[in-house]
């Protein structure tokens, strides 16, 4: 049971009749199958977006010409991913290593088809989590404000860029980007941030919501965008608290919020399921 | 936004090359555009379904006929839905009535898209839920063995073809069916279980689980076959439950998941989202 | 082991040795057993809060006498509550019905101890669902702004008078109240807000919701205070969605979500499992 | 307010009138502070179970001398935990890695205040992992069958034994192990089973789980037992699936609920909150 890997394509364009047909004829007149299709029109936007597996034999070659006929004729954005590159991942975090730590493991484990080409970090606490797992160490340090700030900002854009990075997760990296950096990595940079946005958007998640006295807890991991915490969503969880826990509580148990509902987005995004069009994400799950 | 509401295509067939485009070449050369798709390619029984949402305009007489070609082509089992035709479903409970009530509820507050033609009973207590909704009430009493037995199965299976359902809700109907009424229900049969199957199937699974001191409780609602509790699953839901929940408590709590859960189920089936094979569901959501 | 139901003891007062011991003797001295018990020391604003199920014979006048002496003594906040008094429950809708008609629903099923003394309406559509019940229909019409809306807003609070209602619960009755009404029923009337609070406070949340592109949507059942959707939570539940759903598909299975969490804060409340401190809830569960 | 941690009393006895203002008055007369408190009575089985956080300063001698007599009188089993003696945690796992893995990382990262004393495996592939950690690492081959299967269990018992373990965590350790290392070990050995229990106990439950076709997969932690998989739930957790997830896509989604369900598990049993009669557990969370 267990087959080749399929290549996938993914496609956004302006919803029209014809489309799908389009798309699945190219396939079969290129000697391809489908073996799994999920697609999407949302209706307000006017926007059609697909992910299709395709098992070959196929004629790639021949099928990106057509694609490319496609693009011209339906206005079609696509991209095609064949198994087999494993995708450059670049993982930041500063204190807090749960995250980061997690997403080593899943690595190390097979669960995550990836390689982490460096761990960056304004920590050095986090070093020998990445001598652990064989990961090169990139500190950057720097100050909070103003020329120190900067210079920690370059040493942060430099480290990503150095790295070649084909995605960069921030795992609790507790630092403001400024636009640049946010800019160049857009589509490619995903945070996660410990409340469920849009609530407690910023600092201290955890002890506004102690204060408010929620009854639920989340994570929400996004891609990241110039405004703070406010880029599409990928995925989010939540996880019930009472009165009894006081933000120690909150604390624990959102770290197991956040770790899966980081992975989760991270391999959806590996997988080359999460499509975004409005500031909003299509997840084919 | 709204528009009218779409058509409804489901359809399934041994997996095949050519068959996405087969289909999606029909309705687009037919006049017709894909509003919405969902797809599923089984891979361990080799077996292709899908569900498509259609906007006409289109010709309906000559999709048919392109269907039925497509049948023979492909091996293909298909089904075609239009709007405005408000399925009758028949509504069983025993002597609680919460599920019942539940459904009753949703058709008239418009949530569900279906006529209760009937509220067929063995228990008198639940005469008052139809009056107040003004929905025919049918009582079948009878016996629990022998002669009796056979005349209360007689009669719950002539009420249900007097009242021409399309579909049939088991709403905590406390009888176990015999193989002539499952048979000729099937598909067409949705009967809520107060478990997590198959964890608990037949009598009294909130007592069981509380023996066992599970965390959680649950509620499956299924398509009923010959075998009790072990037919096609259409959905399912648990709850959490501590060791201070007595049994009257998990029947509490078993209350909301049941209600939920069994709604959920048939508002999939009304909306033509379940497609079986295999004694398993394909739930295009 | 169906006994008679136990009476309830609540309490808070300032954390400080001895309080525990204190109550305890008070109970086994006056001829009690202590059938559950549950507490909670909240060590930010030190303040200790119980729920007692005591079960009797227990001479209830020496119990009294001795909680006003506990009182004095500890500075303790008391409140007993006997089985057989059923509470008085006013419900409040505007033209969404499925939250009214669920308590309704539940009140009949005797899943919610209490009598609903009447059903209070901005809007006419109501009345049948009270008919339905048999309970009062109050229509309290007027318009949005100016006199109309202070006559209204009168009527509003006159008809609750006039209930003598122990509980007013908000069922998605959709006016701002003004500040007298809510601080006359402080701690005595409960609100449903569709969304996973503090997000979304206000208007048309789901749309909002939908816009940002969340994948979770919520509900807040919370006690009304003078400033909009800011009382203590009493109880929060979310739903997964994603990017199929609509906003009409947020609003289903918005429905269930406010109900089920709207239904489980009034039984909380009718079984004094909630005490509230700092604008905070502990829910004794 | 962060203060030294607590101790914590457990205790279990027939259920009578007075006990908990005995052990009140004891804590209170002793110089003690209840910090926390939580209680369960049984009905079904008149028994009671209680969980005590105590604040010093107090006599601890004359608090274990007075726990004494109040066993007598009560015939009261308790157990008094001081804090500061970190848990001697023995793991034991198979070829599947992911549940050890995060049970080493928790530790490492300080969310389980334990001490891993020694990993155990019959697979050799778990060797780096214990090194990874600076763990000492335990081989214990042997055949399934036979002689050489009774010589693999005793080395197991064996290592056990000579790691002095306060806790054995079975974190996928996928034998079956004999009756006297299960008693041995009674209410000291953890396990995860990768099902929702009491479905799909023994081998391949995701494999069962995806021919029966449910809609949610999950995992267990218990205590072991002489029977298989049988014995007293800590922690059970869920995840949705689908028709989508292949035998694969359950097993990973499992990872993930196997992974935190244990974890949980370990934790509650570390902070002595759980407590077992009936098998069934008291989970004071």
């Amino acid at each position: 049971m267990t087959t080749a890997a399929p290549s996938v394509l993914t496609l956004q364009c302006p919803d029209q009749p014809g489309i799908v047909a389009a798309v699945a004829n190219l396939i079969a007149g290129t000697g391809g199958n489908i073996a799994n299709a999920d697609q999407h029109t949302d209706r307000e936007s006017s926007v059609f977006l697909q992910r299709i597996e395709i098992d070959g034999p196929i004629g790639w070659q021949a099928f990106r010409r057509g694609l490319t006929g496609l693009a011209e004729r339906f206005g079609l954005q696509w991209a095609l991913h064949h198994p087999g590159t494993r995708a450059r991942v670049a993982v930041a975090c500063s204190g807090e290593l749960h995250c980061a730590a997690d997403l080593l493991n899943r690595v190390e484990l097979g669960e995550l088809d990836a390689e982490v080409v460096g761990l960056v970090s304004d920590k050095e606490v986090a070093a020998p989590l990445a001598a652990r797992h064989g990961v090169p160490f990139v500190l950057v340090t720097g100050g909070l404000a103003g020329g120190e700030r900067a210079a920690q900002e370059a040493a942060f854009a430099g480290a990503l860029d150095e790295l070649s990075a084909d995605l960069v997760v921030l795992a609790r990296y507790m630092r403001i980007l400024p636009e640049p950096i946010t800019t160049a990595w857009t589509g490619r940079m995903i945070n996660i941030h410990h409340s469920f946005l849009p609530a407690f958007p910023g600092a201290r998640p955890y002890h506004r919501a102690h204060q408010r006295g929620v009854k639920l807890i989340g994570a929400t991991a996004h891609y990241v965008t110039a405004e703070l915490d406010a880029g599409p969503i990928i995925a989010q969880r939540v996880v019930a608290v009472t009165h009894r826990d006081e933000i120690d509580d909150l604390v624990r148990k959102g770290r197991d919020v956040e770790r899966t509902t980081l992975a989760d987005a991270v391999r959806l995004h590996l997988e080359h399921r999460v499509l975004v069009w409005d500031n909003r994400t299509c997840v084919f799950a």
